[in-house]
């Protein structure tokens, strides 16, 4: 036999939720998903399996790191989603609402996603192949109050969480697409100048890692060959973006002299406009300015978004990074209907968070069983007694089980009854029944009483 | 463009469950939770990726279509679960209790799962590929309580489904394996007596498909070669099988002539006696008699089980099948630690029972969104009323909405509330700003009332 042993492993990046951990993790999701409802963002659950092309596109995105289903080569190959978006966007693509059928998706459309995501790392990353993310998603609007929503609730999500001390941090595409107009940018030979933002971007983005003037130097470096996106900026652009990116104050403030900085240029001015936008309207939703704040710092995937962005961190855990995150995008869609459509949305790393938040003591993971009460099995012969009084309690909405260990001497079972973590035991011995009474014992005040068999649905409720 | 688009297709077998789906579902699935954890039954989540070894075992278990993860040939072969069943047995073995530390599982342990399973068949096939499947299992108990909890959830979660028709069969695999004993079953030359039982199960387990007469046939072929295991029972032998499955009458009586035929038979004798322990046990936990149904031909996956089995059927709906089935299990670890546990369980196939149900007219469908309330936007320049009118329903507990449609006239913000489903609609022009009120239009009942903004809430509580 021991050779066909098989060792119970799991491999590298997976996890096992037991109940402790089971139950504290649906509280926070069910906490987050209440939020979000309130709001009316719809649940939807879409497969684990999806054609390839459909998660990568026609273009080799293997940076996802796709796991791939094996499959016969006649069959159309399949993967695991990454994320949660391009879901999203295929059902989008395939259920446009029909006004005359009545069916189909009518937009605007707030819809909200939680479930496992996967990317296929090494095993030896040390970093999570499955992990669940939470996703809200606004599609169909191209208004700013959309995007509020996205900073109202995920306001209040934080809160309905416990957390007192966290920012969210806002910026504007548009803002940092207006730096590469203050530069100068232009085509310069065969390089693009729409690839040389793109490498500004790249070094900018860098800032938190290597630090101001490090980026402001990457930020001169002359081009090494004719086709190098290097933007090589002159004296004038790089003070420029030092005099942005230096800009300090309350929101208001900034943003005024964001303003001035970027005088004449159109795109970073309605930057400016949607950041003031979303300020006020979040605040009407409930979100006091010292939660929200501008940082023109912070891109986030710099090729994927076209308008506001944003990040969430934790004032006292700041290592665990952003743990919700996103900005507005319009190329939803476009893959799969040829057609942009307007849509904003953040995305929240479970996982990430129930570290986070157990690192913050904010996390209960003291709930190690479903079961409230435990029903000692005592007295000989009395099981269908014992079963029936579990059902009386389970009938008055407590969840009640009975002690299935083989040995029933009390203190075996009083032992069990402790290390399953119930909160109350029941007893009732040949005295007991006797006298039509019950014992209830709380384990954690260790107060025991004693009453009427017909009151004990009463002591619980 | 047009080249590059993809088509939003899903891979067939696979579902996406938008919000009437969805929300449907959720209301089901926590309706079955709520009876199974009001018995203790602790929730737990395994991953969606397991090492295939640990699926498939060492034996090439193929029969069970299972989804292969491509790996590189350096990588331990990755693979998808087919069940939660070998999952549960892997945290078992892979989280013994640890009596001086408090970690682990403690036994005897109830335990439900409720998630995605996968199987591989043909996409033509067009049975699901991914299947919503739940769990409950009690591992580490021989005792028939444990046996009778799994009849009494059973119950429980259809009458909490609000389904009054149905019947839970049960049988137990000891007393078909009585049967061989009862059938003068021998070695006969090369072929084993255990091979040949095996061979008996499977033809009886045909009953159903072609009939009595057709199974009676079939167990007196004679073997083909001296290797066939076919049975080649005695008209002696096939008289005792025929008078067996012709036992009729309620419960008592059944097993009480069940007695009779396997006088002398000590493993169906303990068979019968199982049963009757379980009969008793359900009762004491109410489930009436007449929901419980001993049937003697019910057979379920008969090299898996080792005790009692039982499945539950739809009385009118019986096309659907088994929608609840299970039995007792001692093989659950023993893959992984080489010794056997006592286990018993059952697992549901959600889908299969939303289908059902769904056919049965028992499933509500018709809530199309989270939404309660949508908050039209008729007057100019007024948004962050609007949004402060939402943030205040949020407060009370209703889940709001602001309508972000881009035409804001009354009649399509109108159409677009009646389109999403929402039950409730907030007017609020020029009028009622000045007069301090708000009209609440109720879209099922079409009533519409007036009253000031600072009753709002109430309205709703």
């Amino acid at each position: 036999m021991a050779e066909d042993i098989v060792k119970p492993e799991r491999p590298g990046g997976f996890s096992d939720f037991l109940p402790p951990d089971y139950l504290a993790r649906e509280r926070m999701i069910r906490r987050i998903e209440k939020v979000f409802r309130s709001f009316g963002f719809d649940p939807v659950e879409t497969p684990r399996i999806e054609f390839l092309k459909t998660l990568a596109g026609e273009t080799s995105d293997t940076g996802k790191n796709i796991f791939h289903i094996k499959t016969t080569p006649d069959d159309e190959p399949l993967a695991m989603p990454f994320d949660h978006t391009v879901p999203l966007a295929r059902i989008l693509a395939a259920n446009p609402y029909d006004s005359r059928r009545k069916t189909g998706i009518r937009l605007p459309w707030r819809r909200m996603a939680v479930g496992p995501v996967f990317r296929s790392d090494t095993p030896q990353s040390g970093r999570y192949r499955q992990f669940c993310q939470f996703d809200a998603d606004i599609a169909g609007t191209a208004s700013m109050l959309a995007d509020a929503e996205i900073v109202a609730v995920t306001f209040h999500a934080m809160k309905a969480l416990g957390v007192e001390r966290f920012k969210i941090r806002l910026n504007n595409r548009k803002i940092l697409n207006g730096l590469a107009e203050l530069a100068h940018v232009r085509d310069r030979g065969e390089v693009r100048a729409d690839d040389i933002t793109k490498e500004m971007m790249r070094i900018l983005d860098k800032l938190d890692k290597i630090g101001l003037e490090k980026v402001m130097a990457e930020l001169q470096i002359e081009p090494a060959d004719p086709l190098d996106t290097a933007p090589q900026l002159s004296d004038d652009a790089v003070r420029s973006i030092r005099a942005f990116l230096d800009l300090k104050g309350e929101n208001e403030e900034k943003l005024r002299r964001c303003r001035k900085v970027f005088e004449g240029v159109a795109v970073a001015q309605e930057g400016i406009q949607e950041l003031e936008e979303i300020l006020a309207y979040s605040q009407a939703m409930g979100v006091p300015t010292k939660f929200a704040e501008i940082d023109f710092s912070i891109a986030r995937g710099l090729d994927y978004y076209t308008g506001p962005v944003m990040e969430t961190i934790l004032l006292d855990a700041p290592e665990f990074g952003s743990i919700f995150g996103g900005g507005r995008y319009n190329n939803l869609v476009a893959r799969f209907t040829g057609k942009e459509l307007p849509a904003t949305g953040a995305s929240m790393g479970v996982d990430r968070l129930f570290a986070a938040l157990t690192h913050l003591g904010l996390m209960d993971r003291s709930e190690q069983t479903v079961s409230q009460v435990m029903i000692l099995r005592i007295a000989k012969d009395r099981d269908s007694d014992y079963l029936q009084m579990a059902s009386d309690l389970r009938r008055a909405g407590i969840n009640a089980e009975v002690c299935l260990i083989e040995d029933t001497t009390f203190k075996r079972q009083f032992n069990f009854a402790i290390s399953r973590g119930v909160k109350y035991l029941l007893i009732r011995g040949e005295d007991e029944f006797e006298k039509g009474t019950v014992q209830v014992k709380n384990l954690e005040t260790r107060e025991q009483v004693e009453m009427p068999g017909s009151e004990l649905a009463n002591y619980f409720m």
